[in-house]
């Protein structure tokens, strides 16, 4: 199957939002949580969190401030400037999915959704505590994304929490034992088995070919 | 376990390296494709493809100019505006993780590593034989991120090639089906099981909990 851009353009706006969602592979499956100024929690799935530096230690997402994702995580943020990324396992991927269903300001998803508020001392936002795998984010940085009016976000990571088995004699993270779980689309929930791990290359180790 | 800011600062910088890099959770394993004026051609594993939109269909990944990847890729698109995406399958993840060794300018990744040029008409770029779900690119943006120096390059799907049997009835694409693979951190890689699908959730939907 080619499709040419002009085949893109004309599909069907649903189908083009689930195929166009699903072209760059696997994406992670995160919840985001938040707090506003008045004390209203909110707590949402992202599939576009992305490493951006190890040091300082940056990761950023992106916001649709007018999109289908509800909006209050990005509006939390700017007034809070604290927030917590929390990997979603597969025993609460539908409690994560439900999150994506546009509650009115004053409903917490924690709540609605069946997902439990956790917080840590000095920290504002709220984890989720099924998570067992999370970290604390500080705001840095807001980016315009002229081409589509989309906002790159960028935090440092304050707090990494994880379990103490997530880390290997390698130094590498498994997310199979993790219980990792990535996102196609829109509506598509996977587990992960690892199938390789290859060190560090340097040219004069390449085979020929 | 739970690191504070302090303690990420402090770690050994490999150590570092390979912990952040994971924390997103899984990525996807893509080889981009380029060519310089000099019809130079070059391939590189990267894990930071990102969905931006589907109306128009861009997608975005980090380049590291100054940084460990291979950086022919950033200065070919500036040359020539075009490049593929690419996915990567568990037969060739070795030969894709070859890709990030630093080979010199003049080197051919695609020779150097196993992997096969393939290109189309009237696109200059060559796609990756060995993949069967790849996109033909056009440049559109470049945004500098402040924070670390990295730069976030915005390209439009010109060209998507896939199998036929990719998307299904409900216009979802299946990764499992296609034999999708994941990174996590620099050097492991996962094969996908899905294990759920729900459908677009209206708020009157969610259960009560």
């Amino acid at each position: 199957m080619h499709y040419e851009k002009s085949d893109i353009k004309a599909m069907d706006r649903v189908k083009k939002l689930k195929i166009i969602n699903s072209v760059p592979g696997i994406k992670p499956a995160n919840l985001i949580g938040t707090i506003g100024n008045d004390g209203q929690t909110n707590v949402a799935v992202f599939s576009s969190v992305i490493h951006l530096g190890s040091d300082p230690a940056l990761l950023g997402f992106i916001a649709r401030p007018t999109g289908e994702v509800p909006r209050n995580t990005y509006k939390n943020i700017q007034e809070n400037s604290c927030y917590t990324i929390n990997h979603v396992h597969p025993e609460f991927t539908k409690n994560a999915h439900y999150t994506s269903a546009k509650f009115d300001k004053g409903i917490s998803e924690f709540e609605r959704c069946g997902l439990t508020e956790e917080f840590i001392k000095e920290f504002k936002a709220p984890f989720v505590k099924e998570s067992q795998f999370k970290m604390g984010m500080r705001f840095r940085e807001a980016i315009p994304i002229s081409s589509n009016g989309t906002i790159l976000v960028i935090g440092e990571i304050e707090h990494l929490i994880l379990p103490d088995s997530a880390v290997n004699d390698d130094d590498d993270i498994n997310l199979e034992n993790t219980n990792g779980v990535g996102i196609s689309g829109l509506n598509s929930y996977y587990s992960l088995k690892k199938i390789a791990s290859y060190p560090y290359v340097r040219v004069h180790e390449v085979p020929e070919f």
